[in-house]
C-alpha cells in the first residue's frame, strides 16, 4: 500500500477502506508517513468528506492507537454526555451528579478552555485541592462510590488524534465535521461509556455557528455511535447568548452549585435536564425520556444531587468549603456595564461576552497561559428581559487593569437593545433523529 | 502574515492576493514555511482551483525564485514551442530548424522523457557529442548563427518550481491543472522567450486524457499568456495514438532528419506545419498563418530547415553523420507485430505502445534509469489503414531480451482491428481561442 494512492483516492472523492484507513493511522503513528501527505489528505477530507463508514473505520484506529479505559468491574450502563463547548457552559458540573443520582454511571472525562471558551477541568480546579488526573484504582473507587468522576485524558489515550489534531491546527483543517466527529467519538468510546447524549452548541458562541453545521456534524456523530453500537442523543442547543448567569472558572462553580440547591437560572436547569433526562434512559433508569426527565428534577429538589456532587468533590480531593461558602475569591475590582437605551435586549453576543471574560484572566489565548480562577462576567439580564437606560446588564470581576477596557468595549459591542419587545429565544432548538 | 490564513482563504475558495502568492513562493523557498503547510495549500488548489490572476502571480513568482534569461541583445522576437508530451513526439526536432529558417528566433529548452514519454533531450543526446547544456556565450553564438538553440533547463532556473514539483509529486496534487499550467509558463518565460505555441496532446497517451481537461489547460495557459503580455497559441492535437512512424530516441532522430528532407509522415509533417505557421505569424515573419504555413513548407522543399538542423548540431557538438546515415545504433534483436485479423486498424493506443517503448530501453521508469537510444518501435500500419491477417504493423527494435514478452503483449493489446472501414482520425482537434 502507498500513501500517495490513498491521498489520491480521497482527493478524487473515493471511499477509503477499512484497511486503507488502518494503514494511514498506523503508519503515521509509528512515524512511517511524513506529516505533509498527511496533510495533504487531511485537506482532501476537509473539501470531500468522509462516509460514515469511513468515518467509524477512521474512528477504531485512533482509539486503539493507545489506552482504552475499561470499566466492566463496575455493574450498570455508563453513559456520558459531550460538549460541542460554549459561553458560560457549566452544565457538566451539574449533570454528572444529577445523573449519578437517579443511576447512571458516568465515567466523564473534560477538556480545558481555549479561546472564548471556558474548560470543565479549570472550573474544577478552581476549588483548591481538586485532583482532575488520577490512577486508575481511584478513579474505580470514586466511580463505584459516587457514581462518576470528573477526568482529565491522559497522554496515552487516543495518541493518534492528538497527534492529527496538532496538525490539523497548523493547515487550516481544524474545521472539518468528519474530523471532529471522529476526534470526539474515538475520546468518548475510548474512556469505555456505552452511551453518549451530546450538547450540540449552536450560535455565535459556538464552534458550529449555523444549525446547517450543526445538524450535519450531529449526523455525523450518531452515524459512528450506530456502527460502534453505542445509543448517541443530539441536542442541538441555543449558543447566541452564554448559558446561564456566569462566566469564569469559579463563578461558574459557584452557578452549578447553587443550580443543584435549586436556584439555578431557566436556560441552564432546562439544557441540564433535557441533556439528564436523555442519558438516565440511556442507563435504562428510566422507561421514557419523561420519566427521565422527573428523575432529574427530583434529584435536585430531593438534595441527592448536590449530596453527590460534594462528595465527589471531597474524593476527588478537593476543599468542600468552596462550594458551600462562596467567598473564596473576592476580586481587586469590579466593573458594571450598564444598559445604553431603554427597551428589550434583543443581543448578548456570547462570542465577544466569552472573549471579554478570557482577555481579563478568564480564560487562555495560549495553551501556556494562567488562568485567573476569580475572574469573570456575570449577567443581571438575558435575551428577551425588559430593561430601562443604566439598569446594570452585567458586571466584570477582574483583577489586573489590563485589557478591561477591551473588556469593556466588547460587553457593550455585544449587547444590543430593542425598542420592540422580544421573545426569549428557545434553549433547546432541536432534538436530533437519525 | 501566516501562512494558515492563506490555507484557509483558498480552502474557502477565496482568492489569495499578489503579495499573498509572494509570501507563500518566497518564504517556502527560504525554508520558512515546512512542507506540511505547502502541501496542505496544494490540495487545497487542486479541488479549488485559481483565478486566471492568481495563476499569474504564481507563475512571476516561480519566475523570479531563480534566474531569468535574456536574449534582448539578440533582435528580434523570440519564439517557442511547449508540448504536453506524447508517444512519438519528436515536432520540436522538426519545427525549431523549420521556424528558424523563415526567420523566427528559436531559444527553445526542452526536458527529458518519464514514464511512457520520450524527451527531446534524449533523442538530441543519441546524437554522438550533442551537448544540451551550454554557457551563456555559447547559446548566444548559437541563437545568432543557427536561429535556434536545444537547451537543457538549468538548476538555477524556476528553483521555487522544482522544489512545488517534488512536493506535488509525493502528495498527489501533480494533475491539476493551473499548476501544471503555472509551471509550464512559468518555465517559458523564465527562458525569454516573446511568444509560444503549445501542442496541447489530448488522447490516450497525454497527460490529459479528455478534450474538455486539454482545453481547460489551454485557457489557463492563455490567461497567463495575456496577463503575461506573451502571444499564446493553443492547439489541441490528437495523441489516441503515436505521432509519426517511429518510437525512441535515435528512432526518432532519424524520422526527424527524414522529415526534414521531405519524406515526413503526413501526420506528423501536419502538426509540425500547423506549429510553425503560428510561431513565423508570432514572430511577425508571416502576416497570417496561412502564409506562414507556406513559408513553413518551403522551408523544407528548399533543404534551408534541415541545413538549419545539421548547422545546430554542429555548433551543438555533435556529430552529424548520425543524421545522414542511420546505421549507428544496429540492435540485437527485433520482434515483428503482425495482424492478429483482415480488416482496419481502429486503435493503436499510445499509451500502451509508450509503456511496450519504455520497457525495451527506450524510456525511463525511474529517473535514474539509462536509456539504450537504440531501441524503440516502428511503426507501419496506422489508425483507418487496411491491413490483412499477418500483416505487419510494427517492429521492435531492441538489445536485452528482458521484458521483450510484456512490450510484445502491450503492442498486440494496443491494436484493435475492425471489421467496418475506419476514417483516418484528424491531427489538429481544436485551435483553441481564448
Amino acid at each position: 500500500m502507498r500513501m500517495i494512492d490513498l491521498i489520491i483516492k480521497k482527493r478524487d472523492k473515493q471511499v477509503l477502506t477499512k484497511e486503507e484507513i488502518h494503514y494511514i493511522i498506523s503508519e503515521y503513528s509509528a512515524d512511517r508517513i511524513p506529516d505533509y501527505q498527511v496533510s495533504a489528505l487531511l485537506m482532501a477530507i476537509f473539501l470531500n468528506g468522509l462516509s460514515d463508514e469511513e468515518l467509524f473505520c477512521m474512528c477504531n484506529e485512533m482509539i486503539h492507537s493507545g489506552e482504552v479505559l475499561d470499566f466492566s468491574n463496575i455493574p450498570g450502563i455508563k453513559v456520558d454526555k459531550h460538549s460541542t463547548g460554549g459561553v458560560g457552559d457549566k452544565v457538566s458540573l451539574i449533570l454528572a451528579p444529577v445523573v449519578a443520582a437517579c443511576g447512571g454511571i458516568i465515567p466523564m472525562m473534560s477538556g480545558r478552555g481555549l479561546g472564548h471558551t471556558g474548560g470543565t477541568l479549570d472550573k474544577l480546579e478552581s476549588i483548591a485541592g481538586f485532583k482532575v488526573f488520577l490512577e486508575g484504582k481511584k478513579i474505580n473507587q470514586i466511580l463505584s462510590t459516587c457514581g462518576f468522576v470528573m477526568m482529565g485524558q491522559t497522554e496515552k489515550m487516543v495518541p493518534a488524534d492528538k497527534r492529527l489534531y496538532a496538525l490539523r491546527d497548523v493547515t487550516g483543517t481544524v474545521d472539518s465535521i468528519p474530523l471532529i466527529a471522529s476526534s470526539i467519538m474515538s475520546k468518548k468510546i475510548a474512556e469505555g461509556t456505552d452511551a453518549l447524549v451530546m450538547d450540540l452548541k449552536c450560535g455565535t458562541g459556538a464552534f458550529m455557528k449555523t444549525l446547517e453545521k450543526a445538524r450535519t456534524l450531529g449526523q455525523k456523530i450518531m452515524g459512528i455511535g450506530k456502527l460502534a453500537n453505542k445509543k448517541v442523543g443530539v441536542l442541538i442547543t441555543n449558543m447566541d447568548q452564554p448559558i446561564g448567569n456566569m462566566i469564569g472558572n469559579y463563578l461558574e462553580v459557584i452557578e452549578s452549585a447553587e443550580t443543584l440547591k435549586g436556584k439555578g437560572p431557566a436556560d441552564l436547569v432546562e439544557v441540564t435536564i433535557e441533556l439528564a433526562a436523555r442519558m438516565i434512559y440511556f442507563a435504562e433508569k428510566a422507561s421514557s425520556i419523561t420519566e427521565g426527565r422527573k428523575l432529574a428534577l427530583a434529584s435536585i429538589s430531593s438534595g441527592k444531587a448536590y449530596e453527590l456532587f460534594v462528595k465527589n468533590i471531597e474524593m476527588q480531593g478537593g476543599d468542600t468549603s468552596y462550594v458551600e461558602k462562596y467567598d473564596k475569591y473576592p476580586t481587586q475590582y469590579q466593573k458594571d456595564i450598564l444598559s445604553p437605551d431603554t427597551g428589550y435586549i434583543e443581543e448578548l453576543e456570547a462570542y465577544q461576552m466569552g472573549i471579554a471574560s478570557t482577555i481579563i484572566g478568564a480564560g487562555r489565548q495560549k495553551k501556556e497561559d494562567i488562568i485567573d480562577y476569580a475572574c469573570g462576567i456575570e449577567l443581571f439580564k438575558k435575551v428577551g428581559h425588559q430593561v430601562n437606560n443604566g439598569d446594570k446588564i452585567a458586571t466584570i470581576y477582574y483583577n489586573s487593569p489590563q485589557n478591561i477596557e477591551q473588556s469593556v468595549k466588547l460587553c457593550n459591542d455585544a449587547i444590543k437593545i430593542s425598542k420592540n419587545p422580544i421573545k426569549e429565544p428557545p434553549v433547546i432548538i432541536e432534538d436530533l433523529k437519525l
